[in-house]
Parts: structure tokens; sequence; C-alpha cells
């Protein structure tokens, strides 16, 4: 199968799948979702991404009705199915299906599942990013479907033929429209705390540990805008991009002052990659 | 037809309807909408919402691809099925459907509708508070369907046997859960400004206007959660209650003491709307 969608037990072609209209998604984004990228049939850092599900649904008190074994077996076997090398597996979690009506509705939660195809992405490129002021609301530790902001910076991005957007509230830069953003500065790797202002990435968790691994100093603090473009270099983090490097922010040049160290970086974040995987770049 | 659901032309049961799994509102909320009030066929304000519909979909550049006329004939056409002589009349649109990406996609907006029973709030009852620090976006001038803020607090007072949570930035009181809340206090009433953080109300304007025609001073301003509490009186208004008065807010007596310029002010909003609808209150 070339893309799929799961609901509730029933699973089918993705693009011919459809849901309950009362389905507590469709009229007030009421979920959490997680992603975790696919190799070959091995689910990336999946206890991962399944804690920070389960830790998501908890926060919007969405009862979940079902163990982190049992979601894992479905994802295990729905990602089977399909017929690519590198998918994106993605699952979230709906309040239910009931007229609407704001206040939680009884009966159970809905189990959603959509697994396509995806690219690991090729660190030797850089990217571009775009920067916007942070007008979000101030849960965006929790991984909701609530999204319309990350939508509109990710189409401002593509307007301006970048990868991505950076969001700031003010100076402070905390995250992009759908990414982790961190900067290496003098042989330290600086990354905004996990706090309500940004997703805690796996990726970027991931990057903290690559870094303790070989050394690398991690400061876990706010950073600005003027670091940002003052950076060494400067990377983007995601579950399918795992590190990628920055060279230019609003059409400024950014970064390439500590390549060895970034490559670093990124050749240890791919090893791991590798090993757990069997994934080998193309030549 | 006890409630109706339509999804791009097709239409039927509302409990039975069902939407493709790709639609934009599924993964992202990417959408808005808009809800009326309806007496017998006769849907109260309809060209308000519409234009306030359409406007927040330009302000999402999401783009509808049909004509306000269009819509309307629609609604009227749908409202004409459901067998309740009061209803919801509930719509949005989608911006379309794809895969899973978060940049727009190609092709157009879908539109949903649905029809439920729904009841005229009898203002001759006082309604209980609960108050909540608002940790909105600063788009709350949309009327989106990004609406978990909303459920928490909606929640919240439910919990509390409370009509409807007051959302605060600090101390400067913005609005409810899914109302707006105003005061009266020295015969002015006093609303905050139609700003980002608030939905410029169909029902908020309808009071500004009877407060104009029945002279009473409106000052459209922020106010604090002090003045809330001391407010001679305190009104909730939406779609279905017009204007409801206070009289507790966390447990704390609110209001009271000018229960005839309230009952002054209730009275010219249900008059409109039975000389719009022919809706006459049971005795």
């Amino acid at each position: 199968m070339d893309a799929l969608g799961y609901y509730n037990g029933t699973w089918g072609s993705l693009d011919d799948m459809t849901v309950p209209m009362n389905d507590r998604a469709c009229f007030f984004g009421d979920g959490v979702y997680d992603a975790a990228i696919c190799y070959r049939k091995t689910i990336y850092l999946l206890d991962r991404h399944v804690d920070r599900f389960f830790n998501s649904a908890g926060l919007l008190e969405i009862n979940l009705g079902f163990s982190k074994e049992h979601l894992k077996a479905i994802l295990n076997e729905m990602t089977a199915k399909v017929d690519h090398d590198e998918v994106l597996v993605y699952w979230q979690v709906s309040r239910g299906t009931a007229r609407r009506n704001h206040a939680f509705p009884d009966g159970p939660s809905n189990l959603w599942i959509m697994i396509k195809a995806a690219v690991v992405a090729d660190l030797s490129k850089k990217i571009k990013l775009i920067t916007m002021e942070d007008t979000r609301f101030l849960h965006c530790n929790i991984k909701t479907i609530n999204l319309i902001p990350g939508v509109i910076a990710s189409q401002r991005a593509k307007e301006a033929e970048a990868h991505e957007a950076v969001f700031h509230r003010g100076n402070i830069v905390t995250e992009c429209a759908h990414s982790n953003v961190h900067i290496l500065k003098n042989g330290t790797f600086i990354t905004h705390p996990a706090d309500r202002y940004i997703l805690k990435g796996i990726a970027r968790g991931h990057l903290v540990q690559v870094c303790g691994d070989i050394g690398v100093p991690v400061e876990e603090r706010e950073f600005t805008l003027d670091e940002l473009f003052d950076a060494d270099e400067a990377l983007v983090s995601s579950t399918s991009t795992f590190g990628l490097g920055v060279d230019c922010i609003d059409d400024r040049p950014v970064g390439g002052r500590a390549p060895e160290l970034l490559k670093k970086i990124q050749d240890a974040l791919m090893a791991d990659f590798s090993r757990a995987t069997g994934y080998a770049k193309q030549p």
C-alpha cells in the first residue's frame, strides 16, 4: 500500500479513509498527536514518541483507554502494510465522538493513524529560514492539533522558498513552526529550555544527548534573535530532519563558522539512526 | 430530521455523516466557523454571521469559492429539513483536502454544515461564572476551530456547575470560553474593545446597538477583574444567550444592583428577536 489510514480499528488507503463528522477533531481540533520516522519497518525512537504522546494526552485530560504496548503493536502492524523504505508514522487521538458541545463528552477517545512516504533529510545540505513573531497560545509543550499558527508560518516560509519559519516572542527565539531551533556558539550547543513556549522535541532531546556523548557542552537557556543571527552555526531539528544546518535567515547569511563541529554532531546523529534502523545513506 | 450534517453538497443525519480523514480540519484544525440561532426557519441575524464568516476566512486566507448569497441559500435549504422550532445553524470551512503538510494545499476548500436542536436562553434566569487566566493565542478575533483552550475552560466551568468561564490576561478581562462578557456600571454599558484578544460577537454588537437605541451610554474599553466583581450588573452574550445576567463569579455574589436597567436591555434584545422571527416566549 502506498499510504495508509487507520481509525479505531478500521484501516485502508489513506486517501479513501473517512471519519465521523462528530469526531472532536473536526469541530474543536480537540486532540494530540505524535509522529516518528521509520526505515524498513523499524520505527526510530518509538518508545520516546509514545511516551510523549501519552504525556500530551494526559496534559489535555484525554483518556486513551489503551496501553503503550498496545499502541506500539498497532503502529508496527500498520507500518508493515506500507510499501516504502522510508515512511512517516503519524498517530493522533481525539476526545471522542459526540454532537458539538465544548465540555468533555462521555465515551471513549478515537485513535487515528496515518502512514505515508517520507524522506530522511540529507544533512549535507543547508537550509534557509524566515522569522515571525510568535503569537501562539501558551501550551506549546503539548503536541496538539490546534495548528493554525504553524500552518500560516509554514505557508509564509514556503512563499519565501525557505525550509522553516523561526518564531520569536519579542527578541527571544522559541522554536520553528514544526521544528526546534538551536545554535552553536564558542563550541557550546544552546537550545531553548523545555517550558510551555516550545515543544520538547524528541530530536531536540537526541541532539542534547549526542552532544553529551561527544563532549559538546549544552546550555538549555533562552537565546535572542541577535544570538541566532550571530551564531557560529544554527541548526533545526525535527523527527525527519535530525539536525539540519542553516545558512540563511531572512535573506541574511548565518552560520558557517563551525562546520567541523556541526558535521561531528550530524555524523553522530546519523550513526545512531543507522545503528537503530540499518539505514545507509545513498552515495 | 432531528439533526442534519452537510459536507460539500452531501447531507444526511448528523450522527451518520462522515468526512475525509485528509480534510485539513482533522490534522490542523485548519478552518473557521460561524453559527446562528434559528426560530421556525428564520435564521436570526444571518447576514451579520455570514459577513463575519467571510471575514474570518479572509483573515486565514481560505479561498471560499462561493458567494454569500450561495451560502445563505444552502443554509436556509438545510435548515428547512430539520424538525425543531429552535435550532442552532452551524457552518465551517476547512482549507481543503490533502495529505498532511503544513503549507496550504492546492484545491478547493470544504463546506461543512451542522444543524441541531437548541434552546433560546431564558433571560429571567441568572448564571454563575468562573474565572481563568487567558492563555490563548493572539488571534481571538478570528473564529477558528482551534478551540482547545475554550474546551478546557468550558469543562472547568461545567465541573464548577457554572455556565461559562471568564478569561483574563493578568487583571484585564477579555471574554468567555464561547461568549463575550460585559458590565453595567453607573448606567454605562462597558465591553472589551474588538481587538485581537476577543471575538467580535454578533450578540455583543447587537447589545451595543440596543443600548444605543434605548439611550444607555456605551464604552468599548478594557475593564479589570476588580471592575467585573464590583459591577452593578455583569452580562454574558452569545448567539443563543443574547444577554444573560450574572449573579455569581468564583462563588462570590456579583451584580444585582441595576436590575431594572438589565431588564430593559434584555427586553429590547428579546423584542428584536421576536420581531425578526415571530418568537414568543412560553408563559
